[in-house]
Protein backbone atom coordinates (compact mmCIF):
# COMPACT_ATOMS: atom_id res chain seq x y z
CA UNK A 1 0.00 0.00 0.00
CA UNK A 2 1.35 3.50 -1.13
CA UNK A 3 1.60 5.99 1.57
CA UNK A 4 -1.18 8.21 2.39
CA UNK A 5 0.01 12.13 1.26
CA UNK A 6 -3.51 14.04 1.02
CA UNK A 7 -7.17 13.82 1.88
CA UNK A 8 -10.11 15.45 1.04
CA UNK A 9 -13.11 16.08 2.58
CA UNK A 10 -17.26 16.42 1.94
CA UNK A 11 -17.93 19.56 3.52
CA UNK A 12 -22.21 18.80 4.01
CA UNK A 13 -23.17 16.40 7.16
CA UNK A 14 -19.32 15.70 6.73
CA UNK A 15 -17.51 18.74 8.80
CA UNK A 16 -20.84 19.89 10.52
CA UNK A 17 -24.18 18.59 11.08
CA UNK A 18 -26.05 20.16 7.55
CA UNK A 19 -29.04 18.52 8.28
CA UNK A 20 -29.57 19.68 12.19
CA UNK A 21 -28.35 23.18 11.22
CA UNK A 22 -31.17 23.43 8.28
CA UNK A 23 -33.95 22.64 10.92
CA UNK A 24 -33.01 24.63 13.81
CA UNK A 25 -32.55 27.51 11.37
CA UNK A 26 -35.93 27.24 9.80
CA UNK A 27 -37.26 26.85 13.41
CA UNK A 28 -36.00 30.17 14.42
CA UNK A 29 -36.96 31.74 11.29
CA UNK A 30 -40.73 30.32 11.63
CA UNK A 31 -40.52 31.74 15.42
CA UNK A 32 -39.61 35.28 14.63
CA UNK A 33 -42.22 35.08 11.56
CA UNK A 34 -44.89 34.30 14.20
CA UNK A 35 -43.80 37.06 16.82
CA UNK A 36 -44.07 39.19 14.04
CA UNK A 37 -47.87 38.39 14.02
CA UNK A 38 -47.82 35.63 11.73
CA UNK A 39 -51.32 33.95 12.90
CA UNK A 40 -50.64 29.60 12.69
CA UNK A 41 -48.61 27.44 15.04
CA UNK A 42 -44.82 27.09 14.25
CA UNK A 43 -45.05 23.02 13.38
CA UNK A 44 -47.99 24.14 10.65
CA UNK A 45 -45.65 26.91 9.32
CA UNK A 46 -42.66 24.32 9.69
CA UNK A 47 -44.62 21.47 7.41
CA UNK A 48 -45.18 24.35 4.72
CA UNK A 49 -41.76 25.85 4.79
CA UNK A 50 -40.11 21.81 4.19
CA UNK A 51 -42.35 21.41 1.25
CA UNK A 52 -41.64 24.88 -0.20
CA UNK A 53 -37.86 24.08 -0.21
CA UNK A 54 -38.61 20.33 -1.41
CA UNK A 55 -40.21 21.57 -3.80
CA UNK A 56 -38.09 24.76 -5.09
CA UNK A 57 -34.93 23.74 -4.47
CA UNK A 58 -32.44 24.28 -1.39
CA UNK A 59 -30.73 27.05 -3.51
CA UNK A 60 -34.36 29.24 -4.39
CA UNK A 61 -33.82 32.57 -3.65
CA UNK A 62 -37.77 33.31 -2.45
CA UNK A 63 -38.62 30.59 -0.07
CA UNK A 64 -40.38 32.91 2.36
CA UNK A 65 -42.01 34.47 -0.66
CA UNK A 66 -43.46 31.49 -1.63
CA UNK A 67 -43.95 30.17 2.17
CA UNK A 68 -46.53 33.06 2.56
CA UNK A 69 -48.60 32.70 -0.85
CA UNK A 70 -49.22 29.24 0.29
CA UNK A 71 -50.95 30.23 3.64
CA UNK A 72 -54.45 30.99 4.38
CA UNK A 73 -54.76 34.69 3.71
CA UNK A 74 -56.68 34.66 7.73
CA UNK A 75 -52.83 33.98 8.84
CA UNK A 76 -51.72 37.33 7.13
CA UNK A 77 -54.74 39.28 8.03
CA UNK A 78 -53.56 42.97 8.97
CA UNK A 79 -49.53 42.50 8.62
CA UNK A 80 -47.45 43.51 5.99
CA UNK A 81 -46.02 40.40 3.89
CA UNK A 82 -42.79 42.07 3.34
CA UNK A 83 -41.88 42.94 7.50
CA UNK A 84 -42.69 39.13 8.28
CA UNK A 85 -40.69 37.42 5.46
CA UNK A 86 -37.94 39.71 6.29
CA UNK A 87 -38.81 38.54 10.20
CA UNK A 88 -37.73 35.13 9.02
CA UNK A 89 -34.80 35.83 6.76
CA UNK A 90 -32.70 38.13 9.20
CA UNK A 91 -33.83 34.86 11.75
CA UNK A 92 -32.41 32.55 9.34
CA UNK A 93 -29.00 34.72 8.53
CA UNK A 94 -28.61 35.31 12.36
CA UNK A 95 -29.10 31.74 13.20
CA UNK A 96 -26.27 31.01 10.45
CA UNK A 97 -23.79 33.76 11.08
CA UNK A 98 -24.13 32.78 15.38
CA UNK A 99 -24.26 28.89 15.49
CA UNK A 100 -22.48 27.41 12.52
CA UNK A 101 -19.95 25.55 13.78
CA UNK A 102 -18.00 21.76 12.59
CA UNK A 103 -18.53 18.31 14.51
CA UNK A 104 -16.52 19.55 17.83
CA UNK A 105 -13.74 16.62 16.64
CA UNK A 106 -12.82 17.78 12.81
CA UNK A 107 -10.54 21.13 13.70
CA UNK A 108 -8.62 19.21 16.38
CA UNK A 109 -8.04 16.36 13.78
CA UNK A 110 -7.41 18.38 11.08
CA UNK A 111 -4.58 20.49 12.56
CA UNK A 112 -3.01 17.31 13.71
CA UNK A 113 -3.22 15.78 9.93
CA UNK A 114 -1.41 19.09 9.37
CA UNK A 115 1.26 19.01 11.66
CA UNK A 116 1.77 15.26 10.54
CA UNK A 117 2.48 17.05 6.72
CA UNK A 118 -1.09 16.19 5.04
CA UNK A 119 -2.49 17.73 2.24
CA UNK A 120 -5.48 19.00 2.80
CA UNK A 121 -8.88 19.39 0.50
CA UNK A 122 -12.52 19.71 -0.17
CA UNK A 123 -14.26 18.25 -2.93
CA UNK A 124 -18.10 19.53 -2.73
CA UNK A 125 -21.09 19.54 -4.34
CA UNK A 126 -22.96 23.26 -4.32
CA UNK A 127 -23.18 26.72 -5.14
CA UNK A 128 -19.38 28.21 -5.02
CA UNK A 129 -19.92 31.10 -3.08
CA UNK A 130 -22.60 29.05 -0.51
CA UNK A 131 -19.90 26.45 -0.22
CA UNK A 132 -16.72 28.92 0.06
CA UNK A 133 -19.09 30.75 2.73
CA UNK A 134 -19.34 27.48 4.90
CA UNK A 135 -15.94 27.11 5.40
CA UNK A 136 -14.70 30.84 6.46
CA UNK A 137 -17.56 30.57 8.55
CA UNK A 138 -17.07 27.26 9.75
CA UNK A 139 -13.22 28.76 10.52
CA UNK A 140 -11.84 25.71 8.77
CA UNK A 141 -10.00 26.93 5.52
CA UNK A 142 -7.02 27.29 7.57
CA UNK A 143 -6.58 23.88 7.50
CA UNK A 144 -6.63 23.58 3.29
CA UNK A 145 -4.77 24.10 0.43
CA UNK A 146 -6.89 26.71 -1.48
CA UNK A 147 -6.29 25.46 -4.92
CA UNK A 148 -7.35 21.83 -3.24
CA UNK A 149 -10.80 23.62 -2.35
CA UNK A 150 -12.87 21.81 -5.65
CA UNK A 151 -16.66 23.16 -5.73
CA UNK A 152 -19.17 22.00 -8.41
CA UNK A 153 -20.07 24.87 -9.31
CA UNK A 154 -16.76 26.46 -9.60
CA UNK A 155 -15.52 23.59 -11.78
CA UNK A 156 -18.84 23.04 -13.98
CA UNK A 157 -18.99 19.53 -13.17
CA UNK A 158 -21.22 17.93 -10.58
CA UNK A 159 -21.07 15.10 -8.09
CA UNK A 160 -21.13 12.27 -8.62
CA UNK A 161 -18.97 12.87 -12.11
CA UNK A 162 -15.52 11.28 -11.14
CA UNK A 163 -13.73 14.00 -13.42
CA UNK A 164 -14.47 16.40 -10.16
CA UNK A 165 -12.23 14.28 -8.24
CA UNK A 166 -9.78 13.98 -10.75
CA UNK A 167 -9.62 17.55 -10.52
CA UNK A 168 -9.01 17.41 -7.02
CA UNK A 169 -5.82 15.31 -7.75
CA UNK A 170 -4.66 17.46 -10.62
CA UNK A 171 -4.64 20.19 -8.44
CA UNK A 172 -2.92 18.33 -5.45
CA UNK A 173 -0.26 16.77 -8.27
CA UNK A 174 -0.83 13.12 -6.47
CA UNK A 175 -1.71 9.84 -7.95
CA UNK A 176 -5.33 8.24 -6.88
CA UNK A 177 -3.79 5.75 -4.80
CA UNK A 178 -2.22 8.28 -1.92
CA UNK A 179 -4.91 10.38 -1.76
CA UNK A 180 -8.29 9.42 1.16
CA UNK A 181 -11.53 10.80 0.14
CA UNK A 182 -14.19 11.41 3.54
CA UNK A 183 -17.91 11.63 3.38
CA UNK A 184 -21.30 10.62 4.52
CA UNK A 185 -22.98 10.21 1.11
CA UNK A 186 -22.34 6.22 -0.40
CA UNK A 187 -23.18 7.37 -4.08
CA UNK A 188 -21.51 10.75 -4.18
CA UNK A 189 -18.62 10.42 -1.70
CA UNK A 190 -17.54 6.37 -2.17
CA UNK A 191 -18.11 5.27 -5.56
CA UNK A 192 -16.85 7.78 -7.43
CA UNK A 193 -13.59 8.39 -5.47
CA UNK A 194 -12.99 4.59 -5.71
CA UNK A 195 -13.22 4.52 -9.47
CA UNK A 196 -10.44 6.99 -9.96
CA UNK A 197 -8.28 4.43 -7.52
CA UNK A 198 -8.30 6.92 -4.38
CA UNK A 199 -9.52 4.91 -1.33
CA UNK A 200 -12.95 6.07 0.84
CA UNK A 201 -14.00 6.78 3.67
CA UNK A 202 -17.65 6.88 4.85
CA UNK A 203 -18.54 8.36 7.79
CA UNK A 204 -22.02 7.41 9.10
CA UNK A 205 -22.84 10.17 12.49
CA UNK A 206 -25.11 12.06 10.05
CA UNK A 207 -25.61 9.88 6.90
CA UNK A 208 -28.99 10.07 5.35
CA UNK A 209 -28.20 7.12 3.17
CA UNK A 210 -27.58 3.70 3.79
CA UNK A 211 -24.76 1.20 2.47
CA UNK A 212 -27.88 -1.32 2.11
CA UNK A 213 -28.48 -2.59 -1.12
CA UNK A 214 -26.24 -0.63 -3.18
CA UNK A 215 -23.24 -2.76 -3.65
CA UNK A 216 -20.66 0.26 -2.43
CA UNK A 217 -18.04 -1.30 -0.30
CA UNK A 218 -16.05 1.98 1.33
CA UNK A 219 -12.36 1.07 2.26
CA UNK A 220 -13.29 1.94 5.81
CA UNK A 221 -16.46 2.79 8.06
CA UNK A 222 -16.15 4.74 10.64
CA UNK A 223 -18.44 6.86 12.95
CA UNK A 224 -16.88 10.09 13.33
CA UNK A 225 -13.58 12.22 13.01
CA UNK A 226 -12.06 10.02 16.16
CA UNK A 227 -12.88 6.77 14.37
CA UNK A 228 -11.51 8.23 11.25
CA UNK A 229 -8.54 9.48 13.47
CA UNK A 230 -7.53 5.79 14.91
CA UNK A 231 -7.77 4.60 11.01
CA UNK A 232 -5.27 7.10 10.05
CA UNK A 233 -2.98 6.23 13.18
CA UNK A 234 -3.38 2.67 12.70
CA UNK A 235 -4.26 1.63 8.83
CA UNK A 236 -1.70 4.46 7.17
CA UNK A 237 0.92 5.32 10.31
CA UNK A 238 -0.13 8.54 10.33
CA UNK A 239 1.05 10.43 13.71
CA UNK A 240 -1.84 11.66 14.73
CA UNK B 1 -53.06 74.23 10.44
CA UNK B 2 -54.36 71.31 10.84
CA UNK B 3 -52.87 69.28 13.74
CA UNK B 4 -50.34 66.38 12.50
CA UNK B 5 -51.57 63.17 12.88
CA UNK B 6 -48.72 60.88 11.39
CA UNK B 7 -45.38 61.15 10.24
CA UNK B 8 -43.80 59.41 7.57
CA UNK B 9 -39.55 58.30 7.43
CA UNK B 10 -37.68 57.84 4.29
CA UNK B 11 -34.74 54.73 5.61
CA UNK B 12 -31.41 55.66 3.74
CA UNK B 13 -29.93 58.27 5.20
CA UNK B 14 -32.29 59.48 7.16
CA UNK B 15 -32.57 56.99 10.00
CA UNK B 16 -29.30 55.43 9.48
CA UNK B 17 -26.14 56.50 7.53
CA UNK B 18 -26.23 54.39 4.73
CA UNK B 19 -23.45 55.85 2.72
CA UNK B 20 -20.88 55.73 6.03
CA UNK B 21 -21.63 52.23 6.50
CA UNK B 22 -21.50 51.15 2.73
CA UNK B 23 -18.28 52.57 2.96
CA UNK B 24 -16.99 50.92 6.53
CA UNK B 25 -18.81 47.65 5.15
CA UNK B 26 -16.96 47.69 1.57
CA UNK B 27 -13.47 48.20 3.61
CA UNK B 28 -13.47 45.57 5.97
CA UNK B 29 -14.57 43.30 3.08
CA UNK B 30 -11.21 44.11 0.79
CA UNK B 31 -9.14 43.74 4.23
CA UNK B 32 -11.03 40.74 4.61
CA UNK B 33 -9.91 39.77 1.14
CA UNK B 34 -6.31 40.54 1.16
CA UNK B 35 -6.02 38.75 4.41
CA UNK B 36 -7.09 35.50 2.83
CA UNK B 37 -4.15 36.46 0.46
CA UNK B 38 -5.36 38.81 -2.61
CA UNK B 39 -1.85 40.73 -3.94
CA UNK B 40 -3.16 44.55 -3.60
CA UNK B 41 -3.61 47.59 -1.60
CA UNK B 42 -6.90 48.05 -0.10
CA UNK B 43 -7.49 51.83 -1.71
CA UNK B 44 -6.67 50.02 -4.74
CA UNK B 45 -9.10 47.58 -4.41
CA UNK B 46 -11.55 49.89 -3.18
CA UNK B 47 -11.53 51.97 -5.80
CA UNK B 48 -12.12 49.29 -8.44
CA UNK B 49 -15.03 47.93 -5.78
CA UNK B 50 -16.97 51.33 -5.72
CA UNK B 51 -16.48 51.76 -9.81
CA UNK B 52 -18.21 47.94 -10.26
CA UNK B 53 -20.65 48.85 -7.46
CA UNK B 54 -21.57 52.74 -10.01
CA UNK B 55 -21.49 50.40 -13.31
CA UNK B 56 -23.28 47.81 -11.81
CA UNK B 57 -25.88 49.13 -9.39
CA UNK B 58 -25.71 48.92 -6.02
CA UNK B 59 -28.51 45.73 -5.77
CA UNK B 60 -26.46 42.86 -8.32
CA UNK B 61 -25.92 40.25 -6.95
CA UNK B 62 -22.47 39.25 -8.08
CA UNK B 63 -20.19 42.75 -6.97
CA UNK B 64 -17.28 40.87 -5.95
CA UNK B 65 -16.97 38.14 -8.93
CA UNK B 66 -16.94 41.10 -11.39
CA UNK B 67 -14.52 43.06 -9.08
CA UNK B 68 -12.02 39.96 -8.71
CA UNK B 69 -12.55 40.08 -13.06
CA UNK B 70 -11.43 43.45 -13.54
CA UNK B 71 -8.11 42.55 -10.66
CA UNK B 72 -4.68 42.09 -12.47
CA UNK B 73 -3.99 38.44 -12.78
CA UNK B 74 -0.98 38.35 -10.41
CA UNK B 75 -2.83 39.47 -7.74
CA UNK B 76 -5.22 36.65 -7.63
CA UNK B 77 -1.70 33.94 -8.19
CA UNK B 78 -2.08 30.70 -6.35
CA UNK B 79 -5.29 31.68 -4.99
CA UNK B 80 -9.03 30.31 -5.04
CA UNK B 81 -10.99 32.91 -6.20
CA UNK B 82 -14.09 31.75 -4.65
CA UNK B 83 -12.62 31.49 -1.61
CA UNK B 84 -11.45 35.42 -1.69
CA UNK B 85 -14.37 36.38 -2.85
CA UNK B 86 -16.40 34.64 0.06
CA UNK B 87 -13.93 36.04 2.28
CA UNK B 88 -15.52 38.97 1.40
CA UNK B 89 -18.80 39.13 1.47
CA UNK B 90 -18.70 37.00 4.80
CA UNK B 91 -16.83 40.72 6.24
CA UNK B 92 -19.17 42.40 4.52
CA UNK B 93 -22.47 40.66 6.21
CA UNK B 94 -20.62 40.19 9.56
CA UNK B 95 -20.41 44.22 9.42
CA UNK B 96 -24.05 44.61 8.70
CA UNK B 97 -25.54 42.46 10.68
CA UNK B 98 -22.60 43.92 13.82
CA UNK B 99 -22.87 47.62 13.12
CA UNK B 100 -26.14 48.45 11.20
CA UNK B 101 -27.59 51.01 13.93
CA UNK B 102 -30.21 53.78 13.54
CA UNK B 103 -28.49 57.74 14.34
CA UNK B 104 -28.54 58.04 17.97
CA UNK B 105 -31.17 60.58 18.21
CA UNK B 106 -33.71 58.55 16.21
CA UNK B 107 -35.24 55.73 18.44
CA UNK B 108 -35.58 57.90 21.29
CA UNK B 109 -37.74 60.79 18.81
CA UNK B 110 -39.80 57.66 17.58
CA UNK B 111 -40.74 56.14 21.08
CA UNK B 112 -41.71 59.73 22.44
CA UNK B 113 -44.10 60.46 19.01
CA UNK B 114 -45.61 56.96 20.03
CA UNK B 115 -46.07 57.86 23.25
CA UNK B 116 -47.53 61.35 22.03
CA UNK B 117 -50.32 59.13 20.28
CA UNK B 118 -48.44 59.65 16.96
CA UNK B 119 -49.13 57.11 13.73
CA UNK B 120 -45.43 56.48 12.21
CA UNK B 121 -44.93 54.84 8.82
CA UNK B 122 -42.23 54.43 6.41
CA UNK B 123 -42.05 55.25 2.61
CA UNK B 124 -38.91 54.27 1.00
CA UNK B 125 -37.45 53.35 -2.23
CA UNK B 126 -35.57 49.58 -3.08
CA UNK B 127 -35.93 46.27 -3.09
CA UNK B 128 -38.70 44.76 -0.68
CA UNK B 129 -36.76 42.40 1.30
CA UNK B 130 -33.61 44.73 1.39
CA UNK B 131 -35.25 47.28 2.80
CA UNK B 132 -37.49 45.54 5.38
CA UNK B 133 -34.27 43.50 6.50
CA UNK B 134 -33.36 47.38 7.53
CA UNK B 135 -35.74 48.27 9.30
CA UNK B 136 -35.57 44.80 11.37
CA UNK B 137 -32.03 45.19 11.97
CA UNK B 138 -31.91 49.12 13.00
CA UNK B 139 -34.58 47.61 15.31
CA UNK B 140 -37.07 49.98 14.79
CA UNK B 141 -40.00 48.16 13.13
CA UNK B 142 -41.50 48.31 16.33
CA UNK B 143 -42.56 52.03 16.00
CA UNK B 144 -43.99 51.83 12.57
CA UNK B 145 -47.38 50.91 11.94
CA UNK B 146 -46.96 47.44 10.11
CA UNK B 147 -49.14 48.51 6.81
CA UNK B 148 -47.99 52.17 7.13
CA UNK B 149 -44.42 50.76 5.75
CA UNK B 150 -44.42 51.13 2.17
CA UNK B 151 -41.20 50.10 -0.36
CA UNK B 152 -41.76 50.91 -3.50
CA UNK B 153 -40.94 47.07 -4.67
CA UNK B 154 -43.57 45.61 -2.95
CA UNK B 155 -45.87 48.15 -4.65
CA UNK B 156 -44.99 48.79 -7.48
CA UNK B 157 -44.19 52.52 -7.84
CA UNK B 158 -41.02 54.11 -7.35
CA UNK B 159 -39.68 57.77 -5.91
CA UNK B 160 -40.02 60.07 -6.69
CA UNK B 161 -44.02 58.97 -8.13
CA UNK B 162 -46.33 60.83 -5.39
CA UNK B 163 -48.51 57.62 -5.81
CA UNK B 164 -45.73 55.87 -3.38
CA UNK B 165 -46.59 58.40 -0.83
CA UNK B 166 -50.52 58.65 -1.85
CA UNK B 167 -50.21 54.57 -1.02
CA UNK B 168 -49.46 55.87 2.72
CA UNK B 169 -52.14 58.20 3.04
CA UNK B 170 -54.61 55.43 2.16
CA UNK B 171 -53.04 53.10 4.24
CA UNK B 172 -52.79 55.58 7.67
CA UNK B 173 -56.56 56.71 6.67
CA UNK B 174 -55.71 60.62 6.72
CA UNK B 175 -55.65 63.60 4.95
CA UNK B 176 -52.64 64.53 3.35
CA UNK B 177 -52.65 67.85 5.20
CA UNK B 178 -52.45 65.63 8.66
CA UNK B 179 -49.42 64.36 7.44
CA UNK B 180 -45.34 64.96 7.49
CA UNK B 181 -42.60 63.50 5.06
CA UNK B 182 -39.35 63.43 6.39
CA UNK B 183 -36.24 62.86 4.40
CA UNK B 184 -32.69 63.79 3.11
CA UNK B 185 -33.39 64.03 -0.73
CA UNK B 186 -35.27 66.85 -2.00
CA UNK B 187 -36.24 65.88 -5.65
CA UNK B 188 -37.50 62.33 -3.66
CA UNK B 189 -38.69 63.61 -0.12
CA UNK B 190 -39.78 67.13 -0.47
CA UNK B 191 -41.26 67.73 -3.91
CA UNK B 192 -43.31 64.79 -4.31
CA UNK B 193 -45.04 64.48 -0.72
CA UNK B 194 -45.68 68.18 -1.22
CA UNK B 195 -47.32 68.20 -4.67
CA UNK B 196 -49.85 65.72 -2.88
CA UNK B 197 -50.34 68.88 0.39
CA UNK B 198 -48.50 67.09 2.46
CA UNK B 199 -46.02 68.93 4.76
CA UNK B 200 -42.44 68.09 4.00
CA UNK B 201 -39.12 68.50 6.47
CA UNK B 202 -35.53 67.89 5.29
CA UNK B 203 -33.03 66.22 7.39
CA UNK B 204 -29.81 67.73 6.13
CA UNK B 205 -27.41 65.37 8.55
CA UNK B 206 -26.39 62.92 5.95
CA UNK B 207 -27.57 64.72 2.87
CA UNK B 208 -25.82 64.21 -0.09
CA UNK B 209 -27.96 67.07 -1.99
CA UNK B 210 -28.26 70.47 -1.72
CA UNK B 211 -31.47 72.55 -2.13
CA UNK B 212 -29.61 75.05 -4.20
CA UNK B 213 -30.69 75.79 -7.85
CA UNK B 214 -33.81 72.95 -7.15
CA UNK B 215 -36.38 75.44 -6.53
CA UNK B 216 -37.72 73.00 -4.07
CA UNK B 217 -38.83 74.57 -0.90
CA UNK B 218 -39.11 72.30 2.05
CA UNK B 219 -41.34 73.12 4.95
CA UNK B 220 -38.88 72.59 7.58
CA UNK B 221 -35.00 72.16 7.32
CA UNK B 222 -33.50 70.56 10.31
CA UNK B 223 -30.21 69.56 11.32
CA UNK B 224 -31.23 66.18 12.87
CA UNK B 225 -33.63 64.52 15.00
CA UNK B 226 -33.08 66.52 17.72
CA UNK B 227 -34.40 69.44 15.52
CA UNK B 228 -36.85 67.29 14.20
CA UNK B 229 -38.23 67.39 17.70
CA UNK B 230 -37.81 70.79 18.37
CA UNK B 231 -39.99 71.39 15.19
CA UNK B 232 -42.66 68.92 16.30
CA UNK B 233 -42.93 70.82 19.59
CA UNK B 234 -43.03 74.35 18.92
CA UNK B 235 -44.45 74.61 15.15
CA UNK B 236 -47.07 71.49 15.74
CA UNK B 237 -47.59 71.96 19.26
CA UNK B 238 -46.55 67.79 19.95
CA UNK B 239 -45.76 66.77 23.32
CA UNK B 240 -42.38 65.58 22.30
Amino acid sequence: MSALRAILFDIDDTLFSTTEFARHARRNAVEAMIERGLKLDADTVLRELDEVISEFGSNYAHHYEKLLQRLPPEALAGLNPSLVISAGIVSYHDTKFQELKPFADVAPLLADLRAAGMHLGVVTHGWTVKQAEKLVRLRLLRFFDPLAVIISEQVGISKPNPKLYAKALRELDLPASEVLYVGDNPTHDIAPPQSLGMRAAWIKRAAKHDLAGTGIQPDHVVEDFEGLRTVLREVYGIAV
